[in-house]
């Protein structure tokens, strides 16, 4: 697969809030959110049921969640665009990841013209003991499962093998969390609105008002290292971990020639890349590096023409922090073993060299598991646009951006490179 | 989405032996035989590892049956093809159908050369009352399900205004049955194996053996109308109805440039269609027919340049019966209401002038849902090249196929025409 045959705009593109919605909100309704959200997004307006020919639908498995399946075209016909074709793609948290793949592959090919991508999970019908179970279904349920293994587990070995082979630290995950709380404090969106410092604040006025001794915190990293923030799977801590939560995100992709029809500012699409890696981790030669999102990155930037340090911002998939650090490295944005400290150097927050996340990440948008790969693509819509809300704009025109999202613990890898 | 852009070869196609596997054979063995018998049947041979670009796997839900997910990367694994791009398609039982069609479509737009495409399930690791409570997932679970409406239900309903509306009768659907009794009988890969004269012979023999009076049946019809074929949703009984299944299937496709290079005999796929409707029965215009199958078959025959009256053989979705005479309406085979009085008259059978599922269909060879479509192509694969098992094999040399592959109560559906 060399270059895209044509080139593939995102015209379109929104979410419903991310957050603990169920029974209120349900696939269905957070899915009408997201459509309502992105039609409106439509510079020039857009008639979803004259104008669509296909969705593609990522979702992780509403079948455990919610006892339901064949969701694809429920949501085809609330989006208006029955009888047109619709299917699920499912690849764990990378669901959405690869559905946006497909719609741009199926515009680049010249199969057609506008398609819809989305991704929807509602998770928190079910108690969160179930979430982790059903979460797990997406690693090796025959092998490392019954051995105990679930995905704190399975990422803290990486967390471990990580810190051993590059000395990564806590200290470095803790400024991962720190700045994502920082940046999903600025998205209205997200699951998630405090940073970290108020966080604390908010813990220490608690434990004034019941009359007792304040904890002696004197910075975010001491109540990080806290028994407030206790061990998961050591040594990733409650604030290592991405939340469970409920949402949907959807995007309008359109070809060259028909974009311009919808907007005069499209975000095109330059490079998409997918990679595999065995189910289990134990199979692989390394844990500290997800062979599949090396794949994906170098597929992504050879079809783009760009190189990592091309890249200007970055959604990547940090479903625990190590996670994020591990992206960092395997897109290439950093070697292997300095994301930790280039990250508590600041060089990913908004103000850094390399914004990363600037949405709050799964950590504090929010992890809908079948949504995230879409919601990656939405803030790169909107920072690309300069309409991310709040301050969480960042300071320059973004002209290359790229998403990384992976499906478990790395067997499933996706990444886009977008340019405008 | 007019004609391919370049020819699609199914140049291997294979399946497992279909049945109640679990807990011998589970989902990654059963991928093993299909991979193994598909491997066997490329005349020049393959190296999947080296050739193949990409995975398409369906499942419905390994999930609800198996507690796994992410099977892709999983069965990319077995294949030998990491770290290639692999993902899951799900659309209930159309679920590989759908895969099918994404492999096709990748191949003839250029995006790849040679895919594989896939199918899994195994339904028997959990008792008959959750297989029919997983399915029920697959229909609107938060309208019809809790109104009670499982699948027998839903299709009963259908059969109840097609023998309302069309006078089709319990004697056309007993004929559906006896046809594709006959045909497992000769499929070595089908669950059962027996035609109902045998199945009603060892019925008697059993009662003599208990030293009771042999019911008096003097035919099929007697004993398909007696209690010993209980309804299951009025007016469909046990024999109107699919089998609970544990199989996969797999087909290798090629571009016309790479087919030679694996087959002189390759079989064209010129033509595939998705259609998709209302989740929910209740919001149909009429339950007599699928709108998604008749948009899909529109589709496919309008890709490939053919009629209804050029097709020599099909597979078609036979879940019930009923299903059966609605496939070949919404296909176009026959006129609504003429369906029943054909297959009657015998003209689907195998030496008539229209065999339909000549395989047993997913009443005799089995329903593994997410397996059935790509099971349907291995069918067509054997028939056009002459080599379907025992007596099966149509008399005539087949040029022309379809097959047409249903998700749920016809909310997805999925037809692709062959050629030689």
């Amino acid at each position: 697969m060399g270059k895209l045959a044509r080139k593939v705009a995102m015209v379109g593109a929104g979410m419903s809030k991310f957050g603990a919605h169920f029974p209120i909100k349900q696939n269905r309704d957070l899915w009408q959110d997201a459509l309502i959200s992105t039609i409106n997004s439509v510079d020039n307006g857009v008639d979803l049921s004259k104008d669509v020919e296909e969705l593609y639908l990522g979702n992780f498995s509403a079948d455990l969640f919610n006892h339901e399946a064949h969701l694809a075209p429920l949501m085809a016909q609330l989006a208006g665009i029955l009888p047109k074709p619709a299917a699920r793609i499912e690849a764990a948290c990378s669901s959405s990841g690869i559905a946006l793949r497909y719609g741009v592959l199926a515009v680049a090919s010249g199969i057609h013209d506008v398609v819809l991508v989305g991704g929807v999970e509602t998770m928190t019908e079910v108690p969160t003991v179930d979430v982790t179970d059903s979460l797990a279904a997406a690693a090796d349920t025959r092998l490392e499962y019954p051995a105990g293994a679930t995905f704190p587990g399975l990422y803290a070995t990486v967390a471990t093998a990580h810190m051993h082979k590059h000395g990564t630290t806590d200290q470095h995950l803790f400024d991962v969390a720190i700045k994502n709380y920082e940046n999903g404090a600025e998205n209205p969106f997200a699951q998630v609105q405090n940073t970290i410092e108020q966080v604390m604040a908010a813990k220490i006025a608690k434990v004034k008002d019941q009359g007792k001794e304040p904890p002696a915190w004197n910075s975010p990293y001491d109540f990080l290292r806290s028994s407030s923030n206790p061990f998961i799977a050591n040594p990733l801590r409650l604030f290592d971990c991405s939340l469970v939560t409920d949402g949907a995100a959807c995007i309008l992709l359109a070809s060259e020639e028909v974009a311009k029809k919808y907007t005069d500012t499209p975000i095109w699409i330059t490079g998409t890349g997918q990679g595999s890696d065995t189910l289990s981790l134990h199979d692989r030669d390394s844990f500290t590096s997800f062979r599949s999102a090396r794949y994906a990155a170098e597929t992504a930037f050879k079809m783009s023409g760009l190189k990592p340090k091309d890249i200007q911002i970055a959604e990547v998939h940090d479903c625990f922090t190590i996670a994020e650090l591990v992206a960092l490295e395997d897109i290439g944005f950093y070697r292997p073993g300095e994301a930790g400290p280039a990250v508590s150097a600041g060089e990913t927050k908004r103000d850094g060299k390399l914004p990363i996340n600037t949405s709050g990440g799964l950590k504090t948008k929010g992890h809908p598991v079948g949504a995230t790969g879409t919601a990656q693509a939405v803030e790169v819509f909107k920072q690309m646009r300069g309409i991310a809300e709040r301050n969480r704009q960042v300071k320059f025109d973004v002209e290359r951006a790229l998403t990384h999202n992976v499906g478990g613990s790395g067997a499933t890898a996706v990444v886009h490179v977008y340019e405008k």
